[in-house]
């Protein structure tokens, strides 16, 4: 049988903003891919495309519970796409305790279930929070000292640190994507989400958090699942640590005018809440250096602006929203 | 009463190795001590000399259990001096969920009691395992990528995240230590250690790991010590990360061949596993850069090699040993 031959793939938070776009990806590649997520910031509906075809699961559960990996994974996958994670940044600055859980715990079940079942391959969702504040320089991935200001960054650092000891004590490959800010269809998060969620309720004010020059480079989902399965295929150490990023950086001010623009909210003003950055534990500037990435051949197609841009307008579509 | 003007202080993993030379000098210089401690590797007997003082607490408490914190901490205490760890390193390349536990889990039970608590100086052992495989340069507080090979190194690291989200989420101040090897009075593990106890078994042959040209600084437990006071003291930033070391290094065939000539074993002879590390997760090579500390005017008094001599004869004269 055909599908026998197919390579597999478990995709944890795989109904998620990232994980949804990848798990169609991987099966338009023909992989068979397994979905694990608990729903928490993932839907279903997301993956409503790949329910009914043959070689897809969908598995709810939640990974603080290792007996799910257990039963779920075997020998038969080639590798794991780890993308569940708490994704709203600003919750873990109230409670440590999510990004702890989430991240730092999850991620150490998956590993010892992946060496369980000898499962040797990881692709990593990381995050430029691990470089914690970093300001204008753009930031290579050996970058140091690592002193993450969010509880985010944190638990990814952790990740990152477990990653590296699999990897070194078990033979596990690894690809760690330190991924910029993603945009596009499907996200959860993040400062476009919310502006067009206020001014769905509120058209005459745009609050917007800090002043309004944070600024930070915006991947668009497309590019950012294409760039990990291009350093999956192309880097073959045991251990690729791997900046995902376009050049340049976008404004919030920018993306609070371009959402403004594209709701045809015409007489729509900002209000800035003032200081430099939007949350405790918000890198106000963030630059990328993708440079590892483009010397092995790939570039993302969309800019930082452009992926803003067309991040606005799909997530618009998504909502059916007539200006 | 002067007691209640006294400086409080609590030591996790205080009666270890570390932590029990840290507490004597703290009452020494007229600080209240508490120390909680699991008794896993350290004695009571370490403690002996302060039991009965005035001002000294002893509690025998599970870290991994965070209503021990709860109970003894509150918003008396000046500063936590966190060095519970697992510090049988090559057990972790073992059973990872050691050092995932007694690192990262216990270090985010100590922060969030300290949280809780409105304690918020934290001094932290951590550890050059955090820069993994390093080589022979000297490597500085801002050393990057930090790719750990030991799970010890890695929940370290985890750690050193940890604290830095809570200093720049919740004002916590802290100086996080790297140490090299520790040695002197007290150890319960190490090179030097396990060579006593093997030759005392067998002295015709002592079994070496690697090829003996591995090389680490040793620096003396009371330099240690002292290096930690002169930090907290002398450093100001809310997030302090300092490497404790002396220069230089120390091969372990030099370690191997002063403990059989401290044992005054004239006859026995060394036999070496072979290759270039002890056991998975060890760095073979390893220098630290100390200038950070020296710039601010503190050595250690005792060299890597003087360190090491020392820490043998001191240790041999613990065990009653006549050659």
């Amino acid at each position: 049988m055909k599908m026998k031959n197919k390579k597999k793939a478990l995709i944890t938070g795989g109904a998620g903003f990232v994980g949804s776009h990848l798990a169609a990806r991987l099966m338009g590649e023909g992989w068979r891919v397994t979905v694990i997520d608990n729903l928490s910031y993932g839907r279903k509906a997301f993956l409503a495309p790949l329910l009914n075809k043959p070689g897809f699961f969908f598995v709810q559960g939640d990974l603080l519970q290792p007996a799910v990996l257990r039963r779920v994974l075997n020998a038969s996958y080639d590798t794991v796409f780890h993308l569940a994670a708490n994704s709203d940044i600003p919750k873990g600055a109230r409670n440590p305790r999510w990004d702890f859980d989430q991240e730092t715990v999850v991620t150490f079940h998956v590993l010892e279930a992946m060496r369980n079942a000898r499962v040797k391959k990881m692709v990593f969702a990381s995050t430029s929070a691990v470089y914690g504040e970093t300001f204008l320089k753009p930031i290579r991935e050996e970058y140091g000292p690592l002193c993450p200001i969010s509880f985010y960054g944190a638990g990814k650092l952790a990740c990152e640190g477990l990653i590296s000891a699999f990897v070194h004590n078990f033979g596990f490959q690894a690809w760690v994507f330190r991924f910029g800010n993603v945009i596009g269809e499907h996200a959860t998060h993040g400062a476009m989400f919310d502006f067009v969620r206020r001014l769905r309720n509120d058209p005459r004010v745009l609050p917007v958090l800090g002043d309004g020059k944070q600024a930070k480079p915006y991947l668009y989902v497309e590019d950012c699942v294409d760039g990990m399965l291009f350093g999956r295929k192309t880097c073959r150490a045991p251990l690729n640590l791997l900046n995902l990023t376009p050049s340049g950086a976008t404004t919030v001010r920018h993306i609070a005018e371009w959402t403004i623009q594209s709701m045809g909210l015409r007489h729509s003003r900002m209000r800035f809440s003032g200081g430099d950055r939007g949350w405790r534990g918000d890198v106000p500037q963030v630059r990328l250096d993708g440079s590892k990435l483009k010397k092995l051949g790939w570039v993302p197609r969309l800019s930082s602006d452009d992926a803003v841009k067309l991040g606005i307008r799909r997530h618009l579509e998504e909502l059916g929203w007539r200006g």
